[in-house]
C-alpha cells in the first residue's frame, strides 16, 4: 500500500465537486460524489436515538443492498429533528439529483450537517444540485471542492487516498471527512465518505467499514456530544478489474489495513480540526482486564473536561487523568498503574505502580508545549489495549460554541 | 420545619471553626467540627475506583458504627493517589485531632480536597490542628469558618440550618457542603456535612442520607468528572432529647423531608457557584419510561458541553438538548416530546411532538438573559421523573482550570 497525491475521486470512475449555493452565507455547502457505474455500498451510522433524515434513508437503501451511483452533501442545516418534512425534503435532494445524472432516487445516498430542527431551504438546495451537478469532474481540484462542502466549522481540508496491489491488479481507494464539534461517535462516525475501485462483496465490504470504523473514528472524542447525523459511507464501484473479494483473504487483509490506516489518518486529523482545538492528544492504555475495559478507559481521559483543560494550560496534572479513569465505570487496579506523557521534546514517567514520582515541573512544561501529546496509560490487569485521540478544550472552543448560531 | 439563621452548629452540642494553617497561599485551608457527645454517623462516598485516603478511612469506621466526636477537613490537597504514605497521613491527622479532644483517633472522622497526588505537608497540619481545636465554638461565626475552611474553588459559602418538630420536641439540623470543580457526583457527593441534635438510630439516618443524595447531589454537574473524595456525612448526637426514631414513621418522614430541602438546596449552591459558572439550569424531564431513564435524560443535558456553551451564549440552541438526549443511551419516543424553556421574563415552547415550532429569537434571547433558565422535557413513555441541576460552560472555567494548580 501507498499513499498517493489525491482524495475522493482518486479511484477510477467517481467524480466529484463541491460548491457554493447559498444554504450558508459564503463557505462551500453543497458536496456531491457521482460512480459512472453502479457501486456496492456499505455504512455505519449514528447510534443516538435521535436520527436525521439522511440517516435513516442511507440506512434503508444499504439494507436493501441497493446499488449506488451518488451521494449529495448539504452544509448547514442537520435536516435533523425535521419531522415528516424533513424526511420528505431529503427524499426530495435525492431525487433531484438522481433526475440530473439519470438514475433513479434510490440509487443516491444524502447527508446532511450544521444547525439542528430548522426546515430545509428546498428551492435553494434543489436549483443548486442542478447547478452543481454540471461541475462533476475526476479532477484533484473538485475532490478536494468536494472535501470542502462538507464542512461544518471544520477549518481544514481531510482527504486522502492509497493504492495497493490486489492480486497483480492495482486498486485506489479514495476519503474524505469532517468534523469538527458535536464529535463523539459512537458505533458511528462524523461524515466520512471513501471511495475505491474494487471489486468487493457487499458482505466484506460492510465488515471491513464496521472493524475500522470501531478502532478509529469510534475512538475519538471532540465535546463528549454525540450527533444526530452521524455516518461512515463506503462505495465500491468495482472499475479496477481485480479477481472479486468474497472472502476473508489476504487480499481482504490488505483492503483492511488500508482501510484502517485511511480511517485512523482521518479520525486523527478531525481531531486536530476539533472546535477550537490547540493541542492534540493520543491516549495509549494497554494491560487493562480487557479491550472493551482498555477503550472506555482511553474515551473516558480523551473525554474529560478537566483533562482537556489541564492540556489547554499545558499543566502536567496528571490527577485529573487517573480521577477520569476512575469515574469512567471500567474497573482498574491503581496499584497496578504507569503512567507518562510525552511529546517530540522528551518523555516523563509521572506515576508508578500507582504512585505519584517526583519530576521536573520545567521538564513537563517544556514537554507540554507542544501541539501533540501522547499519554501513556499502563495497567497490569490483563492483555486489553485500545487508542484514543482528544483534545484539549480552550477559550476558542467557548467562543465558537457560545455564538454558534449566528457565525453559519 | 422551618429555616433558621445557622450553619453547621445550629444543633445542640455541636462546635466548629475554620483556619488557615498554610496548605494553600492565603485563604482558609482547615475546617474542625467537634460534637461534645457521641454521635451515630452515616456517610456515603464517591464510586470513583480510585479513593482518597480519608474515603477509605471513613467508608470503614462508618461501617463498623463507630461512634463520632468529629470531623477534620483539610483543603488544598485530596490526599488521592498517595498510597500507604496518604493513608498514614491520613491516620496521623485523625490522631492529631482526637488527642487535642480527648478522644479515639477512631471517633475521628477526616476530609480531604484540592490536588491529587501530592504528598500532605505533615508539618503544617498537625500544628495547624492543634493550633485551630483551641478556637472551636458552637457560634454562628466559627460555622461560617468551619464551611470557609472546606472550600476549593469555592467563591461563596454554602450553609444552612433547620429546625422541625419531633413529638413535641425541637430538633435541628445543620449542614455545610462545597463544591465547584471535578463536580458529577456518582452514588455519592462532593463534600458535605450535616449535624442534628435528633435522636435517631444508624440504620434510618443511613437510610434518609443515602436517599435525598440521590434526588439531590447525585443530579448536579458542573463538568462531568467524579472526584476522588467526594462523600456526605451526617452526625446525630441526640441532644434534642426527642424520642429516638427507630422506625419510618412520620417523624422520619418529616426529618427526611427536612433533609432533602437542605440537600437540594446546597447541592444547587454548588452548581451556582461551579467552576466560572455564569448561569444555572434545572432541567425537569416528565413522562419517561422509568425513574432511572429521566434521571440519565436529565444529567445527559446538564452535562452536555454544546447544551452548556449555548447556555453560556444565551442561545435558544434546543437542537443541542435532543441531540444530547438522544445520545445518552436512555430511550425515547422523538414523537412525544415537548421541550420548553423558561426564566423569570417568560417561556417558550421550542417543540411539541418532536416537532420544532417558530418561535420569536428575539424573545428567546430576553428569556435567556436571566441566570437561572428551567428547561421542561416532557414525554409520552411512562410515569419516570426527575430533575437535575447544570451550569454553563464559559471563558472562566477554562482560565480557572487551565491553570489551577499554580492558583490555590
Amino acid at each position: 500500500m501507498r499513499v498517493i497525491d489525491g482524495g475522493i475521486t482518486a479511484p477510477k470512475g467517481f467524480l466529484a465537486t463541491g460548491n457554493h449555493i447559498g444554504i450558508k452565507k459564503v463557505k462551500k455547502d453543497i458536496s456531491l460524489l457521482y460512480s459512472e457505474t453502479d457501486a456496492v455500498a456499505a455504512g455505519v451510522f449514528t447510534q443516538n436515538v435521535v436520527r436525521a433524515a439522511p440517516v435513516v434513508w442511507n440506512e434503508e437503501l444499504v439494507k436493501q443492498r441497493e446499488p449506488i451511483r451518488g451521494i449529495v452533501t448539504v452544509s448547514g442545516n442537520a435536516n435533523a429533528c425535521t419531522g415528516e418534512q424533513g424526511k420528505k425534503d431529503n427524499e426530495a435532494m435525492a431525487e433531484v439529483y438522481a433526475r440530473e445524472l439519470g438514475v433513479a432516487k434510490e440509487n443516491i445516498l444524502t447527508a446532511a450537517t450544521g444547525i439542528i430542527g430548522l426546515p430545509m431551504p428546498m428551492e435553494i438546495i434543489k436549483q443548486g444540485i442542478v447547478d452543481t451537478t454540471k461541475h462533476l469532474s475526476t479532477s484533484r481540484e473538485d475532490a478536494t471542492k468536494a472535501a470542502f462542502g462538507i464542512f461544518t466549522t471544520d477549518t481544514f481540508v481531510k482527504e486522502m487516498a492509497v493504492e495497493l496491489e490486489i492480486a497483480g491488479t492495482k486498486v485506489h481507494i479514495g476519503a474524505m471527512a469532517k468534523g469538527s464539534g458535536m464529535v463523539h461517535p459512537n458505533m458511528a462516525t462524523v461524515l466520512s465518505f471513501i471511495t475505491t475501485d474494487m471489486v468487493i462483496s457487499q458482505e466484506l465490504l460492510q465488515k471491513a467499514l464496521q472493524e475500522t470504523v470501531h478502532q478509529t473514528y469510534n475512538m475519538i472524542s471532540v465535546d463528549g456530544s454525540v450527533s444526530t447525523n452521524d455516518m461512515a459511507l463506503i462505495m465500491a464501484n468495482g472499475q479496477a478489474g481485480n479477481p472479486e473479494i468474497e472472502e476473508q483473504s489476504e487480499f481482504y487483509n490488505a483492503f483492511k489495513e488500508a482501510l484502517l490506516f485511511m480511517n485512523r489518518k482521518l479520525a486523527m486529523d478531525i481531531v486536530h480540526d476539533g472546535e477550537g482545538a490547540s493541542k492534540f492528544m493520543e491516549i495509549v492504555v494497554h494491560g487493562a482486564k480487557n479491550e472493551e475495559f482498555a477503550r472506555r478507559l482511553a474515551k473516558a481521559v480523551a473525554t474529560d473536561n478537566l483533562v482537556k483543560t489541564a492540556l489547554y494550560g499545558e499543566d502536567a496534572n496528571w490527577g485529573r487523568i487517573v480521577a477520569a479513569m476512575g469515574g469512567c465505570g471500567a474497573y482498574f487496579n491503581l496499584e497496578g498503574l504507569n503512567l507518562s506523557f510525552e511529546s517530540e521534546r522528551g518523555k516523563i514517567l509521572s506515576m508508578e505502580k500507582g504512585r505519584p514520582l517526583w519530576f521536573d515541573e520545567n521538564q513537563a512544561a517544556d514537554i507540554l508545549q507542544e501541539q501533540d501529546i501522547r499519554i501513556t496509560i499502563s495497567l497490569q490487569d490483563g492483555e486489553g489495549k485500545a487508542t484514543a485521540w482528544g483534545c484539549d478544550l480552550g477559550h476558542e472552543y467557548v467562543r465558537i460554541n457560545g455564538e454558534y448560531r449566528s457565525r453559519t
